[in-house]
């Protein structure tokens, strides 16, 4: 029953479920006027893909109505797996843990850089400083405090583990992320609060180094991975709600991600 | 270390550690001009009480900086331990699962029904159909699809889980909830969308028959329980979201709740 419902999701929005999902236009930007609410999360399943294969979280059924009279599962899983983020102490000694985010920093502006058409052609692609400056001549000033989404349509392939990782023969991943030199460029010169993906990574699947990981929470800055929908939000004026579940000394961990605008 | 950081919490909020909790008063309600948000949520951490003794979580340190160069924890967690939703599937067989709650059902209106003078001398105590009708006259109509919120004061227990539970010595429970006649009169007369509590359960822990959560569930609504904050945030006039983890065939599940006004 549960196959039935992913496959029946996955017939409609051409990709991973997408936690309740609607089908709504992509709007360019906030309009006065209009407002918007869209899930970016991924539904938490075995099925979606993990960093590595093999990481994938296992599920029992652990009471049923029939039986006990209630039911409950219990979930074994990593803290990056799903759509999640990632905490300062992910990759930096002595960074803040999950359950030190505060909500104030959870809910900030949100900004979406869009390089589908590029990352189609090229996967090992990534955000530049130049297309920063071409959104920002484009839509608007990235204001202080904002999550910078790149949209890669990424999303899109997460039902099909090989296609999201783009493993090819010798092993080695290809998806688009950010470079280094945008993440520098968007801590230093506008303090930005996050950085998230519609990837598996914040850094390009060809990266050796995660230098962007390490750039990121180095800056006591946390990224989030494996988002759904960017699509269908303004390029500017949404404000982005991360819904971080606060595990004790948490690397980073599922969190329920939308946009309002 | 994580020892120390959840005994100075605790130290300072009197209770289990609340994520990144800030210190601020209860307001009576939403006065026009002045916003707020408070977190609503408790720290995952295998010290808070499960609702039967040995239904804790476990976790396991699967990479660290220092060896893989990032850290990483992986949890093995009921889906109903910690600040969590009651998802309907989780009483009512055929009913729905986590990742079908939609979003607009997870951001409602809130209204918090203060029953905490009562329930420091009686334990065993419920909101009842009385204090709805108190609730209204000093305050305001309950609105449709609002999340009603029970505050007994018991999140102040959740550092000793014995306290928490009240365990007797006949192994019985007290803490209190709502009463089933109070669950079926905002179903019925007010169209309520969800049921919260600052307590393990929706029903009292003395009942035998989870009449409470088989009423809520059967009407196709959600529960959350294992609230923290709820004495900080207006008795009416604030939004709550419940940001649920979309497991698959969740019958619940961790959340990141707070709530704005
Ligand atoms: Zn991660
Ligand atoms: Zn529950």
């Amino acid at each position: 029953m549960c196959v039935d419902k992913v496959t029946r999701r996955s017939l409609i929005f051409g990709a991973a479920a997408t936690a309740a999902a609607v089908a709504t236009p992509a709007p360019a930007q906030a309009a006065p006027g209009r407002s918007g609410l869209q899930d970016l999360t991924h539904v938490v399943t075995p099925s979606f893909p993990a960093f590595e294969p093999g990481e994938e979280p296992s599920r029992r059924t652990a009471t049923t109505v029939e039986k006990d009279g209630y039911y409950m599962q219990e979930w074994t899983i990593l803290e990056h797996f799903g759509t999640h983020v990632d905490a300062p102490a992910h990759f930096t000694a002595g960074g803040r843990t999950s359950e030190e985010l505060s909500l104030s920093e959870l809910i900030t502006p949100a900004v979406v850089i869009d390089i589908a058409r590029r990352a189609a052609r090229e996967p090992d692609t990534t955000v530049t400083v130049a297309d920063l400056v071409a959104y920002e001549r484009k839509h608007d000033r990235i204001p202080r405090n904002a999550a910078v989404l790149m949209f890669s349509g990424w999303a899109a392939k997460a039902g099909d583990a090989a296609a999201y990782r783009g493993t090819d023969s010798a092993g080695k991943l290809h998806f688009p992320g950010f470079s280094v030199d945008a993440c520098e460029w968007l801590l230093t010169k506008r303090g930005i609060r996050s950085l998230g993906v519609d990837t598996l990574s914040i850094d390009p699947g060809i990266s050796a180094g995660f230098e962007t990981h390490l750039a990121l929470t180095g800056a006591d800055r946390y990224g989030v991975e494996n988002l759904a929908g960017l699509d269908r939000i303004p390029r500017h004026g949404a404000t982005l709600t991360v819904g971080l579940i606060p595990y004790l000394d948490g690397s980073g961990g599922q969190a329920r991600v939308f946009a309002r605008w």
